[in-house]
């Protein structure tokens, strides 16, 4: 019964503000089948919770991502 | 000094878009006494930190949790 | 389909290195029973996760738990 | 720059305490492809955090999993 | 490659809803300086991500945090 | 009243198993006065929790740690 929890940024997406409900729907199948092939876990115990964060809430290389990527 | 989170589906409540305030007091109060009384630990020092999730952030099954339910 | 995760120090218990397995499933029926009288949610598909921490990976008051109760 | 946590129950794999090293490096690679596929992240940038969880400290169903799996 | 989760409550602020991203990017440094000098870790692979909470999901004292402030 | 929760590869420190309990003293010291001076956050209700996470459990660019700085 595992639990899985995916963050990513907001962004992106049919409208910018973050994955459509089509993208969501792709990846939690997608880690319910990889747990399930990996390691056979049963997909009717698997919970997924994807979190979308603000750009500005995001840290990477000591910088938020719009900073880091302007430096990129 | 116990450190607790709740992630739950945003939904019901009076509006509809997730339990009343009252709700999560009694959620806090609840899960704050709950581990006082089989712990003995200190409700000064317990944090309790409730995130409610977008249906369509929520998997269970493989499926989105409308899906999911869809399908029940 | 709640998802609740309870971090607690690793300490006490019947040996002094965490609660007992019968006080874990007390925390654990405790916290479904909770959310299934306050928000009506399923007991079947609520997922209750114990972590426990080492006392000195647990900080508060800028101080690690041990150095906390010394000067407490 | 997605962080993904994998949470799943200490048990199975060569040795009955979990999963084997390989099977970890198919998850990390499975979930690292799978966003790259779905939502174009940067497969540098993609953190996967696998945490094994005692089965005593996991519950569903308001049971810790072993006395989950005995009632079923 | 470390990972910080750091949860606030949402308040405060130059509009009184949280911190400022001038705020946050000081947040972002400061931990990765941080783990830079104490343990020597890559910023370049250190991601921190600042999650806000609403008052009434945050609980202490097993109270939500406006109420246990009232209380103070 | 902030929750900080610092993920690490456990590895390194005085015997090659993670950071000194001096290490951990500075992190918990040292991100506690960091959220006192950007957010006036009070130290008391400041928890931080440490996790050590085994190399073959932590996943980048695909690989697990271990894989990854072997290629780098």
């Amino acid at each position: 019964m595992p639990y899985v929890n995916i963050k990513i940024t907001r962004e992106g997406g049919p409208d910018g503000t973050g994955p459509s409900a089509d993208d969501k729907s792709r990846l939690i199948a997608g880690v319910t089948d990889l747990l399930h092939t990996v390691l056979d876990k049963n997909p009717a115990t698997t919970f997924v919770v994807i979190e979308e964060v603000e750009l500005e809430n995001w840290g990477v290389g000591g910088l938020t991502v719009e900073d880091y990527r302007a430096r990129q």
